[in-house]
This record gives C-alpha cells, sequence and structure tokens, in this order.
C-alpha cells in the first residue's frame, strides 16, 4: 500500500520553530469523497507567512491544527477524481499542506496549470506563484511607483523582495535594497540591477538609520516592506511627505515578541501611509498578473531565482532557512 | 515702558516636562521692521502638538530654541503694523507664540479673523480653529465615515475627539469613544452623542483589548487615533478587512520613550490602511472647513467646549494639564 508522509505540526512554537514542534509521519493515502481530487504534490512553496499559521492567533486564515499537517501552497498531479474539471494527470496548484498527497474539494483555491508554457513547473510556486503575484500587485497597485522616485525595499534578497525591486526599476524609480550580508547585498545590484544595497548586519537602529539616510539622500517615496523591526524605525526616519509604505510582512517579528514600531510618529509628520495588503484581495485578477509576470521574463525583463530542497524529511531544515536567511531565491521543497 | 512677558523654553524636557523647563521672563516689546505687524496676543492655544515642539528632533516644524518663547497659535490684535492689509486693531490669528507681544512677518501664517461673527473669538482656537479643521479634514477627507460603518475615537473626550466624533455621528457612523475616567465617559455619550464609551483607566493591554471587542462587536472600520500605546495595539486586534486608521496624534508616547506598536501584522492580515495627517496638508481649504464647522455650531448639529485658563503666569500648569487629561473642552491660555 502506499503511504503518504506528512510533515506535521505537534507542538506550538514558542519564538523560532525548533525541529521538535514537528513530527514526520506516515498514514494511508486518504480516500476521496464527493467533488474531491487526490493531489500528488509534487513541490511545496516554503513562505514567511506559514510561520504565523502556527499560532494559535486568530488570522486571515485559522491557525493550523496541532496533529495536522502544515499548510502550505503546493503544486501536484491528479491522481484522483470526483470533481468536474479535474482528470487524474492533470496539473493542479493550490493551498494544501507539506504531505505526499492532499485532498482538495471543489470551490477551494486548487487550479488547474499549464505545465507546458513554462520552463519548470516550480515557475507557479515562485514568478508566477504567490511570491510574484505579491510582488506584482503590491508594486503595480499598492505602491505605484513613478520615474525618480526613491523606492526602499527591505528583505531585498528575497523573493518577494527581489522582484519587486526589479519590477520598480522597470517602472523608472531609484530602488534601494536592505538585506543581509555583502553576498546578498552584491547579489542586489549586480544580479537584480538595484542602485544601492545596505546591509543590515551587525547594525543597530542608529547605525542603520544612517545607512538608509546615505543611501536615499533625497529621502524615501515608496516603501515595500517585508522584515519590520528596528530596520522599519529607521526606515521611517527618511520618509518624505506623502510617502506610502506597503506592509508585505514583518519576518523579523514572526517568531518572537514583536519589537514594537517606536516611529510611527514619522507617519503624523509626512503625511504617510502605511497600507497592509494581501494578494488575496487580487484573487480575481490572479492570471492576469501571473501572465505579465511570465511575459517580463519571456522578455528576459526580470530574474528569478528559485532555491529547491529535496524531500519531506527535509520540510524542517528547509522551512528553517527563511528565518536565517540562507536561501538564495524563492524557497521551495521537492516533494517527489 | 510696556513689558512683553514671556513664556520661555528654558531646558528640553525628558519626558513628561517640569516646571523647571520653562522660564517666566519680562522683555521690552519688540519693534517691528518692514513687512511685519505687532501683535497682543490675547489667547493662547495649548496644543498637544507643542510638545514635539520642545524635543531637539527635526519634524515639520524646526525645534523651539533653547531661550526662546514657546511656539503656539494665538489670537490678538495688531497693535502696529508695516505690512499691507494689516491695521492696528485688526484680529487676527496665527502661528505665534506664548507672549503677550508677538511679531509676525507678511507671508507667514498670520491671517485676519472676524471677531464679530463668532460668540467668542477663542472659537477661532477651537472649533473654527486648528481642532475644528483636524476633525472636519480628519473626518471629511482623510477616513470618510459612512453609515453603518463602527468607528473607534481614542481621545475621544479631548477637542478633536469630541468633535470628530460628532462628526461620525452626522455621517451615520456608530461611534465608540475611548476616554479616561467615568465622567469623561459620561460627557462622550451624554454632551456628544457618542454610542458607546470605553474607560481606558487601570486596563492593560488585555483588558482593553476585550473592552474594545465588547463595544465594537462587529469590528471597527474606522479609527481617528489621538494616543497611540496600548490602545492602538488593542484596536488593531478588532479591525475590520479595508479598516482606515487616521493618525492623528500619539499624545501617550509624547512624553517618553515610545511604547511600540506591536500588532502592525494586523495592517497585513486586515489589508489596513493608517494614515498619517497634518492639518497644514488642507492649508487652502482653513476657510472652506472653518465655515463647514461654523455652520454646523450654529445649526445646533456640534457642540464644543473651551477650557480657559487664565494668566501667562498659568502658562506651566494650563500646558500641563493636556498630558494630566484635567482639561474639559479645548484648552486655552487667556493672556489679557
Amino acid at each position: 500500500m502506499t503511504i503518504n508522509r506528512r510533515f506535521l505540526l505537534t507542538a506550538r512554537p514558542d519564538g523560532t520553530p525548533q525541529a521538535s514542534d514537528f513530527t514526520l509521519a506516515d498514514a494511508p493515502v486518504p480516500a476521496i469523497g464527493p467533488d474531491e481530487i487526490l493531489i500528488r504534490n509534487h513541490y511545496a512553496s516554503l513562505d514567511p507567512a506559514i510561520r504565523g499559521w502556527l499560532d494559535d492567533v486568530p488570522s486571515y486564515l485559522p491557525p493550523v491544527e496541532l496533529g495536522d499537517a502544515v499548510r502550505a501552497t503546493t503544486v501536484g498531479v491528479v491522481e484522483a477524481s470526483n470533481a468536474e474539471g479535474f482528470a487524474p494527470g492533470d496539473w493542479v496548484m493550490g493551498l494544501n499542506k507539506i504531505e505526499h498527497y492532499s485532498v482538495a474539494k471543489l470551490g477551494g483555491f486548487t487550479s488547474r496549470i499549464d505545465a507546458d508554457i513554462v520552463p519548470s513547473v516550480t515557475n507557479y510556486l515562485s514568478v508566477m506563484g504567490a511570491v510574484g503575484l505579491t510582488a506584482w500587485f503590491g508594486v503595480t497597485e499598492i505602491l505605484k511607483p513613478k520615474a525618480g522616485e526613491t523606492f526602499l525595499i527591505s528583505g531585498a534578497a528575497g523573493a518577494v523582495g527581489s522582484m519587486a525591486g526589479q519590477l520598480g526599476k522597470l517602472a523608472g524609480a531609484r530602488v534601494v535594497g536592505i538585506a543581509g550580508g555583502p553576498a546578498k547585498c552584491k547579489r542586489l545590484i549586480d544580479d537584480y540591477g538595484f542602485d544601492a544595497a545596505i546591509d543590515y548586519r551587525g547594525k543597530d537602529v542608529e547605525a542603520l538609520t544612517q545607512a538608509i539616510g546615505e543611501a536615499c539622500p533625497d529621502g524615501i517615496d515608496l516603501v515595500f516592506e517585508n522584515v519590520g523591526g528596528i530596520g522599519l524605525d529607521a526606515t521611517l526616519t527618511h520618509i518624505n511627505p506623502y510617502a506610502r509604505i506597503g506592509l508585505c510582512g514583518l519576518i523579523s517579528e514572526y517568531n518572537g515578541e514583536a519589537y514594537g514600531t517606536r516611529n510611527l510618529w514619522q507617519l503624523i509628520a509626512r503625511m504617510a501611509t502605511i497600507r497592509g495588503f494581501l494578494i488575496s484581495e487580487f484573487l480575481d485578477r490572479f492570471a492576469e498578473g501571473g501572465m505579465a509576470m511570465a511575459k517580463l521574463v519571456a522578455e528576459g525583463k526580470l530574474r528569478f531565482d528559485e532555491h529547491i530542497d529535496e524531500g519531506i524529511d527535509n520540510a524542517y531544515p528547509a522551512f528553517l532557512r527563511l528565518f536565517e536567511g540562507s536561501n538564495q531565491g524563492k524557497m521551495i521543497l521537492k516533494l517527489v
């Protein structure tokens, strides 16, 4: 009998998730009911947002239940289907779990994808997936950079940040990135075409404030904020009047008590806006966004990287990379 | 010889301003140069924003210099004029100082006012002044409440908050206020027509979160934020999708190290917006806003209160009321 290996949440993390918070367990491959499909997951997308779902806190999605497999977006192949529109062999993508086999119900987030039009089916988890769509809608709908504006991006070497920066450059903005370590900063300039890079490592809030000021001598008009913490406070010190901050993530605050943002008064003094956003608000435009990103890739205007670790047994160390910053590109776990 | 008694900043406050940070000093009445007018100040507006100007921190206005009189909006009478459009005897209003006589230059913030059309010239510092305009533009331009929305106001018994709440009611919103102590909460309901009031006194962030949840069972659509601190964190826990927070002030954070707002992640989860604002962005519409407020007062649709302390020698205790919360209405210092 085929077994279903699953990556279970078995304890609520306190701070940074520990290996002991998870358990790998084998279960029977589930049977499907009416309107359901059985999916053999090939790849799982490992995203910072997953950390939020592990806490027992109400949010835009319910917490992952203890004993259940960890929620993730996956790409896979339909093995069996009781749902109209899905046939065995179809490639699909959806909000499933880190496990070899998932059951999805018609009317959920699962949709068919065309594996033939992309260089790799993993692209649906990177440039055409949630991270690519986050960059696309965050930049083109939330922030709308204009030529000549100074556009600061935190977590800039990450999957979302590196694409957001390139989209900013395509709009004509001066793009400055914050990243951890000289190698990532070099990649921002050399690989992604940023105008300037700031290494946050080893800097306290004063040093970071000074470094941002030096890299943004005309102040900051737009921010794509992925990180929060002292970087956001340092950023707020340099915003221009009517600055717009797209709040995409606060990864520095997900694993402990939140730092506490102290410089919100700058929003008043600069008549500035922070707008939190989720790509789910653009749900009816995912196809449009994915096609726009795919077109930019095909035209050689957008570079993206995927960091693929192999095997469900490596789910924990692969997930941890997101918080260590040791991944280079969109973090994906190969399950087949 | 007439003397000019002045309320000088002589030490930078550390935390809550102390009496020892200020000095009352007598100086000669200043002479005026070309394009200048001499104003006999009758009333000074004491506002929380003044606290920010006392720190040596660059902001939307330069810091008050040590040894100079404390900046404030005043209403007074022109004593002498070298400026076209201003004649002795004219009532004027402008950004001057807490002193008996101020010199204003043409092209600054000083403008003539009509003392005959208002019940009291102090109305130019309250309902038709900065606080009234802050409530008017904050509610009608920044937040734009709609019928049926839940509209939460912090610092609700204050001059701005009480007017903002009444404007929210006029727009058909359900208005909930946060204030300190049962007497102020009673005033919110009885005098200003709020639908519910929350007493923040004696509550930690958990208790305040619970109280806000009980007072806003359908969540919060709009926030007029005057206070910051744990109240803002508690508020963020209850915001609805696409909530809009107008950030007008952070008075709880002006006198010490900022609290640090920990729940910004709720902005992401709820796709919500914080918009900092200053009334200076509506400078060219002040007359329109003042007239709109005056009309509501004349129609009996808007109640406002003024708390007038007398004498420049009482400038410090009067200013301190803003941070003790012991004023009942717009805090004004009578100078003549």
